[in-house]
């Protein structure tokens, strides 16, 4: 399956030529995300809450809280919609019209489904493991405790739609404008680390943090 | 009106401490957030979609393609939730639990009006200059066929969630362990401009291009 299917939800109607169907440009979108918007549908319309994820092979895993309203209707079954987006840069175009934004994103519909036992552990493993890579080995594991009062689930990327747009302002009615046109770049970036107040002085850096901070650029320090 | 109200809907009840209900902090995570994630409920389910968005007081403003699903849906009335999210910071704590994200969001709900005639076109500005502060005066003005082919939406910011998390890991039971513990901070930074492949050499760069860097972070030229 190197491709994405096409649905009615998952087609883009409004700029087509923007829709990807390449799997492994999904892929790159997710593995390079770190926050996901997740929605699902209740009694009085949308809710919508930014979460944590992670990719599994051709899975997509979210947790939370048991406590947490929007996890509990995921629990439930609900439908959802989860947006990945990555802002790219800015679009100068020679007019308000052809302005833009460059990113990359992606947008999965599906039915997430609770994990449990082992799968749930794996899961939970991948999840810290993506947002702080290789963090799981270097802390104690959760307890049981802990365990019962995290939600996590799965969601196959079946219906998935993913758009991307790239480079220059398309304006060729406007190119002969002395305006300024253009991109300007955005991205995320680390700062330096900022060791808990009540960290022992002296305690090492671990891998998981060089490896967090190696995903992004890196401000320089002031 | 300098707090929010609370409702049902807009009540945090997971981890309530993170509620923050002061009016000027939400137009902070606003004026300083460039996408939004917008979701409606469809007949299968919630859509979702990445949006550019702008704040006009005590409003929220939205703007899209007539011919996208999505934006009609809005048009025809349909209750919405909007996000807004910043990710300040990976929170590494001395157990998988407790570590977390440093972040600040902002989730609206409402039913967004369509504007027209002059107060779309105040709208629009509103939404260009959120974008590229002062770039609506660089350009020339939308034609009346572009106007056609574009929504533009109103809602008013009265049903309001806004959840702040920062500072340190509160991992208060397993703080006398050895491993590292604190928060890699990330923030959004601005690359070089990139002028379009068409550009005359020489068009200099407009007031709008260093408004929108200076509001973040820029990295060194490499």
């Amino acid at each position: 399956m190197t491709t994405t299917d096409l649905t009615p939800r998952s087609t883009v109607h409004r700029l087509p030529e923007r829709q990807v169907r390449d799997r492994a440009e999904l892929h790159r979108i997710l593995d390079e995300g770190l926050v996901a918007h997740v929605a699902v549908t209740a009694d009085h319309g949308p809710l919508l809450l930014p979460m944590a994820y992670a990719r599994d092979g051709n899975r997509l895993l979210l947790h939370g809280s048991t406590g947490a309203g929007l996890l509990r209707a995921l629990a439930d079954g609900a439908g959802v919609a989860v947006a990945v987006t990555h802002l790219d840069g800015l679009v100068y175009a020679r007019s308000i019209f052809d302005s833009s934004m460059n990113y990359r994103s992606m947008v999965a519909f599906g039915t997430p489904r609770v994990l449990d036992g082992e799968e749930k552990l794996l899961a939970l493993e991948r999840l810290t493991d993506h947002l702080m890579p290789g963090r799981w080995s270097e802390v104690r594991p959760p307890t049981r405790r802990e365990l019962s009062a995290t939600l996590v689930l799965a969601m196959d990327l079946a219906e998935v739609s993913v758009k991307i747009r790239t480079g220059d302002p398309h304006d060729p009615d406007d190119a002969d404008r002395s305006t300024w046109a253009g991109v300007l770049p955005l991205s995320v970036t680390t700062g330096a680390p900022v060791p808990a107040a009540d960290l022992p002085p002296d305690t090492p850096a671990p891998a998981s943090l060089a490896a967090a901070r190696d995903r992004h650029q890196t401000l320089p320090v002031a």
